[in-house]
């Protein structure tokens, strides 16, 4: 469910891109005058960028998996009631910087939190909106982890190479349990490449369900 | 469940005058030279104290109820693994300024959120360590509101008298409901007597339930 508008999710471990590529897709849709939203998780509302800022302190190190995934949820439960609601309901295209994927990969398959505990929150925060298609962008880890190095780690980044496969193979036992919506793009090649993959199965799906 | 220790939790509308009452009750298990530990919600470590600033910042008025609530919840996470756990397991008395009963009566009966999601992570949040008693400081709200009122409000006490009461009125039906656990205690006379009456009750449970 995603309101009148457009829902789409990015996802993917550290360095992959993500960030980068949606910047792109939104001058693409500014061009062509269509009404597109960016929000980033977390983040995206006054009181979700301060809960970042606590997450990616890199000072808070004794942080405890399940006290993360509560700060994740609250900061999400904000930004979809302030700006993700809305904007869809105004028939808005929302272009989601990661989204509840993100916590199963990370909080469940990095952490191991128990998927019944992320599901139940999950389905509170995101009160049933849903993107209806979800990229992957996947990439080998290392190949990853050397692109972000240069910017030096924040306290997520830094939990290390190993932590990060984990993720990704998260990400991907994810992505073969729901295949209608999420779709793995391969992230080691170009942008350009990368960029018009997305933006041809975006356009794709409007045509599709367009009335 | 609470270990080897002692658990015991203190609630009420604010300006109760719960945080002095339990300050005198530390002072006493000290010179009686037994280990007693405070802690408050949200609080008591260094993340949950972080948390705290957030949430009690009377800048962050947009602050939706399920994300106040997820915030509480994560402060409390921490602080039941960091500090309540710990100290119980080593046979301590914790002595808790809030606890999950908070959440039920500001977030549940004072602004609404469903008791099932409440309870659902509630019971997470807490793993299992609940208190053995209860004291519900009951006061008349335009009293405590009195009392508060000179140190200035911070943004939840900013909420005003009407929501104090749905609270209060809270706090009174959960008693009811567990009139085992939770003791009611009138606040409104002198702070000696309400704690020499606490006081006894404490003493005479540990005797009662010591090997």
């Amino acid at each position: 469910m995603a309101g009148q508008g457009w829902f789409f999710s990015f996802e993917g471990i550290d360095g992959v891109g993500k960030t980068t590529l949606i910047k792109k897709l939104m001058d693409f849709f500014k061009e062509k005058n269509y009404p597109a939203v960016y929000v980033r998780e977390p983040g995206g509302t006054l009181i979700s960028e301060k809960i970042r800022e606590l997450l990616l302190d890199i000072k808070n190190t004794g942080i405890l998996p399940k006290t993360e995934y509560l700060l994740y949820a609250a900061a999400r439960m904000q930004l979809v009631q302030e700006i993700i609601m809305p904007s869809l309901e105004q028939g808005h295209m929302v272009l989601a910087d990661r989204y509840t994927d993100s916590s199963l990969a990370y909080q469940g398959y990095g952490r191991g939190i128990e998927r019944e505990f992320l599901n139940n929150i999950n389905d509170h925060c995101s009160m049933g909106f849903s993107p209806q298609l979800t990229f992957l962008l996947d990439m080998d880890p290392e190949e990853a982890y050397k692109r972000k190095k240069e910017e030096g780690p924040d306290r997520v980044e830094q939990m290390g190479l190993e932590f990060q496969k984990k993720v990704r193979e998260g990400y991907l036992d994810l992505a073969a349990q729901n295949p209608e919506r999420i779709i793995v793009i391969n992230a080691g090649g170009e942008l350009t490449e990368v960029e018009a993959q997305v933006k041809s199965c975006i356009i794709k799906y409007i045509k599709r369900h367009s009335a």
